[in-house]
């Protein structure tokens, strides 16, 4: 049995030649359903094991309509085994409503890759950990299964209105101690609750379309540090950008999603309680 | 016989079930290998038509090995045909080599999308095209088949070194005079040089992995406002970030993929004629 709960609930089994088998818990939930990150983190399992690669370059996730906790069948596709890169994607199915999503993705060895780095972007500033403020758990199951940390006094960021910028920066770490790697950071990146809700608040969530996860690098052992933005709401459709650090300083992922704006008379998925209070 | 070389060269008829063909024309070859967002607009074409939906919402292509200049075929997958978006694959090959790229996108109808619109971000401050300064066409084809319009005095920003800011903010439209349309944003959001080029020059050159579009609005005649920037390249990975306004000013298209940093002796693309003398 794996120590953490992320491993135990993205094991994979292959149980014939490019079909493998998966269970989605419900402890990752967003609302009813389990969250987009946590899919491509089972995907981006099954595809590394078909491609013989260690490490995911990029994920890509087309949602094609909400899955539920139980069973999933994932059936790979090769599309290039490369001296340096592999290509593969994979459809998850679930018994009863067919096809869920399909991930395409980019795979290597992150420990292999060498050559120029150059950064033009800087993280964000945040205070340190310790003296930013808690995020409580909240009644969405997947934020419960993260620390998540922001500056103090950002906690009120919820519903300020057309002035507000749609960004959250803070820090993320498993809750139950799990080191961040390359699998765990497509979930990471899919953690956060939509920028939008800034300015938003609750009366609008953000059904992701499709998400685009660079991987750079291992993470080191420790937080992540958290920028996500959205920049161009348009006519109901939106990107969420996400930018991620590890503990060092070294960028690590690039995330970013198209979403539709739904503005339901009642949030459907709990999202009234996100983002939640800070716990002084 | 279509008016405009690009309809021309993305026309595209179905031969079987799901199965299309089209030729790749070498006019839009960067060097000796057709451009990436050249396929994608192929691309586009058939799955447009297989799913019945009149836009792409977003396409992202996974480039499997180079293409070249020739037939290719389409074998197309309907993923999920929903009421307000559908989503669709189709695998490119060519004879001889196999299977060159793979694309998934998401369809829909951006006549009828309705919804919140809200921005933050604004386009680049460049002077009208009719003050700014022509690039002339170059060695490369596909450059020909543009007119890309830069600030007085940008045109040398070719190779500035490591104080140079990876980014490059242009005019562009069809040489032959061809409205954009969703279908050629595609293209064009892949037809400026590389970014990173203001600091490496012609020392680097940067071959697609994975490439997304998002398409949030059918673009009004005129030129198309471009601003493209690469923010962090990490051991030779690198993302190139492309925003796209017509000339109304309306936000069109943004654009996201993840490249290699190749460092050759010799540029293999004739990318020593890349980016162009500016003339007066």
């Amino acid at each position: 049995m794996d120590a953490f709960v992320f491993d135990r609930d993205t094991a994979v089994r292959r149980v014939a030649n490019g079909v493998w088998a998966g269970e989605l818990s419900s402890r990752w939930n967003a609302g009813t359903v389990p969250n987009g990150g946590y899919l491509m983190a089972i995907a981006g399992r099954m595809l590394c094991a078909s491609v013989a690669c260690p490490d995911p370059l990029s994920l890509t996730g087309h949602y094609l309509q909400p899955a539920q906790p139980g069973p999933v069948t994932g059936q790979v596709e090769l599309l290039r085994r490369g001296r340096r890169v592999s290509f593969a994607a994979v459809t998850l199915s679930q018994r009863g409503r067919g096809a869920i999503a399909r991930f395409t993705g980019v795979f290597g060895d992150l420990a292999q890759q060498t050559g120029e780095t150059r950064l033009e972007g800087v993280p964000p500033r945040l205070p340190p950990p310790v003296a930013c403020e808690p995020v409580e758990p909240v009644a969405i199951e997947v934020a419960k299964r993260f620390e998540r940390r922001v500056a103090p006094g950002v906690g009120a960021w919820l519903g300020q209105g057309a002035d507000a910028r749609a960004e959250l920066c803070a820090w993320v770490r498993f809750a139950d101690g799990r080191a961040q790697d390359a699998h765990s950071l497509a979930l990471s990146a899919d953690a956060l609750p939509p920028p939008l809700l800034a300015v938003y608040g609750a009366r609008g969530w953000t059904p992701t379309l499709e998400l685009t996860v660079q991987i750079r690098a291992r993470p080191a052992p420790g937080w992540l540090l958290c920028r996500t933005r959205t920049r161009y709401l348009t006519r109901g459709l939106l990107e969420n950008d996400g930018e991620f650090w590890d503990e060092q300083g070294e960028l690590v992922a690039l995330a970013r999603q198209l979403a539709r704006f739904a503005e339901p008379e009642r949030p459907p998925l709990g999202l009234g309680d996100v983002p939640p209070s800070v716990s002084g």
